[in-house]
């Protein structure tokens, strides 16, 4: 069955969705985006992307293209019509169509486009195999707080990570701290113990995924920090592993080529992966969704 | 008449020119363009634009989506098509279409969009009036030197330039030095009356206009130096003027709502958009073209 896209108004087949060459997301990437993770049907952290979506736009002075709630309603009939039941919706607005010119246009449409895609069922197992990560310069630019689609910079760090067999770049800032991996949270736990991700703030986005894992340790009275850490607590660390909407909680067992602890999956990391997966199918996602920078 | 834009092979009224939504340019900012002024009919500055595509399409790793003399004629085509005499043409070359990942898809062709448009000529006395620029953090990427397309962070400070009447940002880095306009290279001529501009490297693109300059500066045995300069040295500076293939050299006699010298446009600044013409209609643009970072 061929996919079906949401673009501008039109669900069209997704091999012929397509956008003017004066979308000022194609020349400027003038834009935002949010990727929701379908899990057995339903929407996850629903709430949180709406919010940082708001933040996103607000940010860069971007109008929605529609409200909310009918915004809402689009990325369910896209989630449908692709009959996907496991999955990601894939949600892009930028400030629209207009003559080449670096400032906000006059008038301008915002610019939807909305896509989905079937991904096999959350996996504890395949999860549950750790994964390489390799240590990178953070060259991005200082607004991290805003998921704008001016990605190339997260666009070159996978892939000088995938070229070397690993499948994240976890990136340094140049206080030597990790911020977080091209398209994931990083997270540690220390030799001593603690459960470490960076605080949020300009350098880091606040994953949806990161959230709900905040919220399932605390239901379950796990001790956290939100904190920098460095590479150095990194290259130490017991357990490692990343969050995001496609990784969900993913083990890293190496970093920069060395085992992280025992360079087995951690005992910790696995329990959160199992409090995390019981927490979505309980709370369809985190209930605490407003802080973004 | 209608414009023509080329599209991937074809020849396309410009309303109609479109891009699949999954185009590497429109989800993640990977690709880079180059804007050729058309001056007197001619292209200006050619062998530059070549040479720093070059360098940009290298360093991101993205194939030519054709030769480089196949491309010339096609640009050609598009100047003459849309019955440019004056004007620019606008490239833009990005990674192409692939499913929606982070790394570098393993085959895909290098997508390619042309545009052209009609501008008034040269105008030296609408040069001659002096504009205002203001200063703003740098906060863009690490690496300026490639002309990528991720220009969310320029259209913003440009922005922000225009909502207080200002004509271009420039921006300073976390030691006050000015790295460059948001669309143009910065230069002043200090209270000590050294022309100054800063040198290449990752923190600035190179400008096609600032290598004309350069290269007519030279010529006429103008001193200048390619050095850092402050904030401090720009608030204090005699002249100011910027460069781009759309501002050609353009005087700036306003820095951050202060008079720039006496507030009108210095005499170093009219000789250079004087040298600066002549050069560009004896020579059709710089001659050594090949120091991008």
């Amino acid at each position: 069955m061929s996919r079906i896209a949401y673009v501008n108004g039109q669900y069209v087949p997704h091999s012929q969705g397509s956008v003017h060459i004066e979308d000022r997301g194609y020349q400027f990437a003038d834009g935002v985006y949010e990727v929701f993770a379908v899990h057995g049907g339903k929407l996850i952290g629903e709430q949180g992307h709406l919010d940082r979506l708001t933040h996103s736009l607000g940010e860069l002075q971007i109008k929605w293209p529609m409200g909310k709630r009918s915004l809402m309603v689009v990325v369910r009939q896209v989630v449908q019509r692709n009959h996907v039941k496991n999955g990601l919706v894939y949600l892009q607005i930028t400030r629209g169509v207009a003559r080449r010119d670096h400032p906000f246009p006059a008038e301008c449409q915002s610019a939807l486009v909305i896509t989905a895609r079937k991904m096999p069922p959350l996996d504890k197992a395949a999860l549950s195999k750790g994964v390489g990560v390799i240590t990178i310069p953070d060259i991005r630019w200082q607004r991290k707080d805003i998921k704008s689609i001016a990605l190339l910079p997260n666009c070159l760090g996978k892939q000088q990570a995938r070229s070397v067999g690993a499948y994240e770049a976890w990136m340094y800032n140049e206080k030597d701290e990790i911020t977080e991996g091209t398209s994931a949270n990083a997270w540690i736990v220390t030799k001593s113990g603690e459960l470490v991700t960076r605080q949020v703030g300009q350098s880091i986005l606040n994953g949806i995924t990161r959230l709900a894992v905040i919220e399932a340790a605390r239901a379950s009275g796990l001790a956290f920090s939100e904190r920098a850490f460095s590479r150095q607590e990194a290259a130490e660390a017991k357990e490692a592993f990343v969050t995001s909407s496609t990784s969900h909680v993913k083990a890293v067992t190496r970093i920069d080529g060395k085992p992280v602890g025992n360079g087995h999956v951690g005992e910790l990391t696995a329990n959160l992966l199992d409090l995390y997966v019981d927490f979505i199918e309980s709370k369809g996602g985190p209930v605490v969704t407003n802080r973004w920078n």
